[in-house]
């Protein structure tokens, strides 16, 4: 019988990293504890190599199961597709249609590209609004993947100017210097500085996450959106980790402003890889004279999934569901806390919930994921909401998290040390060379 | 009824490019009239939207499919994971068993990466490389995606250096202007003019496709694999083509020169998404000074569908038989150009054979397609084998070829006019802008 750590440590030798994202690395949960494969995922459970069932409280496979793991109406689509042939000489179909209800859904937008991952939507868009602007200049604000055009940030004179917006320490190792201030990231809520970078660096696109841990004021978005039309600006709403979560679309529609571009990702095909760049025609349309293309983004499982899936959104009402279930987990959140005296920060939007300990943060985090292990549950401080978290989980989630808080709380009062609680190293918080 | 070229129509109004991929666009193969989507694969046949069922004796997929459409055992495998769930929180441990396999056909690597696109490997490869060497300027020689790195060669000086690696009349537009001499193309087979690139440019990182059309002449590979080792250059061998086609693994194998860093795609899940980058341990190690991470490259179908393809493949030795129908299809396309005295150039690795008219190219090709579309085939003037192309598939391949040849030579002695053969426009023969 295999392990999963035992497993985990054969990875690490042969893949650098150990896994192929960050946010799943198991020391970024429980170093040495955490299960970290999986055999089996249906609903919001998830069985251990070793058969071990869990119920995930935590990032539902990093937000992208909003229905939950293996949906049957979405497997039985894609198994459908697996048995008529994935790929052929000629094209999918389900590309066309996929592409059709995605501009229903967003009547602003026009044309439509797919591909098969995050990182890839950003930089087609990136590639398409810089043909369209004329210019290499961009300004952003949030996370936007793994690739050169993003990381080349911290080539820049500070050197760590992703620390806000993707992770401290970040090395831009391998990204040509040659991309040094070409893009330029700004603060949330800080117009005025956007305003700055736009005058002094001749800025052609303005790529952000519409909203993350806190949403817009003083008319923040509105004021882009001028700005970028005044200027011949061409603007990118990533919605790869929002989209769905609130709207049947993009966060954006809550706030009735429109981009130029938008991606979504993650959820759009509830666990199968399926991203898209949707955009206005004109902007779209300078992909025409620049080269996207790829073999891979012709299969058809990809659009499949996500035709069936925004049906099943849209019968199900899924983005309301999950923001219902985040804003009883945020209310819960705070009552366990102020119940137990423990100081907390919630943040996020309801369906990305997330908490912050003002004292010892990680290593209660830390103590959080060891002691629900223990009791069934994958946990942390986080929890990505699907609709397969029905009411009677939330509430045995809550019950076996009181006791773990009264434990926190003899912390707090100092008749307990945090330290002979825990039974290993403290969780990772972020990029780390591992050994 | 939904016709092929109907829908075609509607997609290019709503995809900028209509397809997803180049060299599937419909007017690569026959304007107006190729049936563009599929509803069915199996083995080589592919039916359209309608039902008309044709043999494929083309592209195969783009190269995808080794072991035919919708091969049962690597399907159930895929339908299998599909029931047990494709995501999680927790990581699949067919990454890890994938990576085992692929060190244990290549010995001389030590370390994997996984992606799901043939350009997010070459991106990875890219970035790994660049970072262990601690140089940004890369030489390359074939085609290596889409990705800004790569098509920055045309801001050089020319503007057309990938003509001849890529397509002529590609415009690096949306590409950044500063990553101009970055990257430098040389001609296989040409050492000297690698060897002033390295000198000139202070090269860190090689990067070539091993065999494209021809094979290395006066020890090429061994002499680059010298040069890159005195020089502490990393050399990177792109299998995403080649890889299992001529040996279980790279093509590099036949030639006993070994890289530093390799890519497999393409055949890698036999349709499925899944592409890697497998490297020596001090090269690979550089990914963890750097971030690359992408959610969708947790995902299970592209591993599962990678394993049980390697599965089959080693059963069937598929490399040696899709060799022997390649050899067999050019002696085939030899003779019969001999009989009807058309004078043909036949290039290609055996399993990715093609050939090339040397008067009126482009119009005899487009009037194969035409023809041979009208007799059930799926056909131009370029085969790429799958183990589904058995004899007699073959033999009724090139009888109904033998027809079209015949009117061909008619035209080459002037009682026919290919123009007048011709129903509709021919065929596009690289990068255009669609209206």
């Amino acid at each position: 019988m295999v392990s999963g750590q035992k497993l985990y440590k054969k990875a690490k030798k042969i893949i650098p990293g150990g896994t192929m994202l960050l946010s799943k690395r198991p020391e970024m949960f429980l170093p040495e504890k955490w299960p970290s494969y999986f055999s089996r995922a249906r609903g919001c459970n998830v069985w251990d190599l070793n058969g071990n069932e869990f119920i995930d409280v935590s990032i539902m496979g990093i937000g992208t199961n909003t229905l939950g793991y293996g949906h049957i109406e979405v497997d039985n689509a894609v198994i459908n597709t697996v048995k008529k042939g994935n790929m052929s000489t000629l094209n999918c179909p389900e590309e066309v249609y996929l592409a059709e209800k995605l501009i229903e859904i967003n009547p602003w937008a026009e044309m439509v590209r797919f591909a098969r991952t995050g990182g890839e939507a950003n930089a087609i868009a990136i590639r398409i609004a810089r043909a369209a602007a004329g210019k290499d200049n961009v300004a952003i604000c949030g996370y936007h993947g793994w690739h050169d055009w993003y990381l080349s940030v911290n080539h820049n004179s500070s050197g760590e100017d992703l620390s806000n917006h993707l992770l401290p320490g970040l090395s831009p190792r391998g990204v040509p210097k040659n991309l040094k201030n070409s893009v330029f990231p700004f603060k949330y809520n800080d117009f005025e500085e956007l305003k700055k970078l736009v005058e002094q660096y001749d800025i052609g696109v303005i790529k952000m996450e519409v909203e993350r841990n806190y949403g817009p004021e003083d008319n923040f978005l509105e004021k882009i959106r001028n700005l970028a039309t005044q200027k011949g600006i061409v603007l990118i709403f990533d919605e790869c980790t929002t989209g769905f979560r609130e709207t049947y679309g993009g966060i954006h529609k809550k706030y009735n402003v429109e981009p130029d571009l938008a991606m979504y990702g993650k959820t759009l095909g509830n666990g199968y890889a399926i991203t898209s760049v949707i955009g206005k025609r004109e902007v779209m349309e300078a992909a025409q004279s620049t080269f996207i293309s790829s073999t891979f983004w012709t299969e058809r499982i990809g659009p499949t999934a996500a035709i069936k899936t925004l049906e099943v959104m849209q019968k199900e009402r899924s983005w309301e569901n999950i923001t219902n279930i985040g804003l009883k987990v945020q209310k819960y959140w705070k009552k366990l806390s102020e119940d137990h005296k423990l100081t907390i920060n919630i943040s996020g939007i309801p369906a990305l919930s997330s908490f912050v300990f003002l004292k010892n943060h990680n290593e209660y985090k830390t103590y959080i994921t060891q002691e629900m292990l223990k009791k069934g549950f994958l946990a942390g401080t986080t929890l990505y909401a699907s609709i397969a978290h029905k009411k009677n989980i939330i509430e045995s989630y809550f019950n076996a998290l009181d006791e773990v808080f009264l434990n926190l709380s003899k912390c707090e009062s100092g008749d307990k040390n945090i330290f002979d609680l825990l039974e290993n190293q403290v969780s990772d918080t972020g990029f780390k060379r591992l050994n």
